[in-house]
């Protein structure tokens, strides 16, 4: 699993200049994920956020039950916010830098997800070593 | 999320009596994840294992990248083995106690979804709380 293997689009909204219309912009792809199925992810690098505002979309989205950790080249940080199928995914290179920080609508962040060419890969080493002589 | 949820038929499997043959029975269910995309779990409490053979097979299925943990009532621990693919998913009570102990074989274990029911109410909650005065 790495960033490259995502494939939905990060969406680009240099027009959200605050916190209140970022989770306007949420509440409306969370309302095309219910209807629709539609996925999708927000760069949060790409918004011209305050730390102060950064703190309080933190503070307004909450945390909630799920929190997920993958540890590849670099680590990968996810919770599920207050609100369900809404994701914090903070990804960081190997000196622990941020290198994308993504809000996820999601039933669960793609990342998460065993890729099928892993799993292939996986399956072969499990049937390679159940064939060996003990 | 809770283990109501889970709508995947738990497999019992009285009939495996070593961690060679539950390997193989990964294997097989793994085969058919890969080509047919189909999910399942294995009851690994209704096993006959000894608690040496339960640490055998930790050791065979090894650790992968992905990590995951869920706060409700109980705890639940959740992590890809060195299989892509399998993951081991432990529920506990609120006591600590081991109330499921299961390998799951899925992209993604059911549990981790945001459910449509939960989904749903968030957004009645996100869009409660953008229509409210400040």
């Amino acid at each position: 699993m790495s960033l490259d293997d995502i494939s939905i689009k990060v969406a680009d909204l240099h027009s959200i200049g605050s916190v209140d219309a970022l989770l306007n912009e949420i509440s409306t792809r969370l309302a095309r994920f219910v209807a629709i199925g539609e996925t999708s992810m927000i760069d949060l690098k790409s918004l011209p956020f305050s730390p102060d505002e950064y703190e309080g979309l933190r503070t307004s989205l909450g945390r909630g039950e799920a929190s997920a950790r993958l540890e590849t080249i670099g680590d990968s940080e996810l919770y599920e916010t207050h609100y369900p199928g809404v994701w914090w995914v903070t990804h960081y290179n190997v000196e622990g830098d941020v290198v994308a920080d993504l809000l996820e609508i999601a039933a669960v962040p793609a990342i998460l997800h065993s890729q099928p060419e892993d799993v292939r890969d996986g399956l072969e080493r499990l049937q390679h070593m159940l064939v060996q002589p003990k």
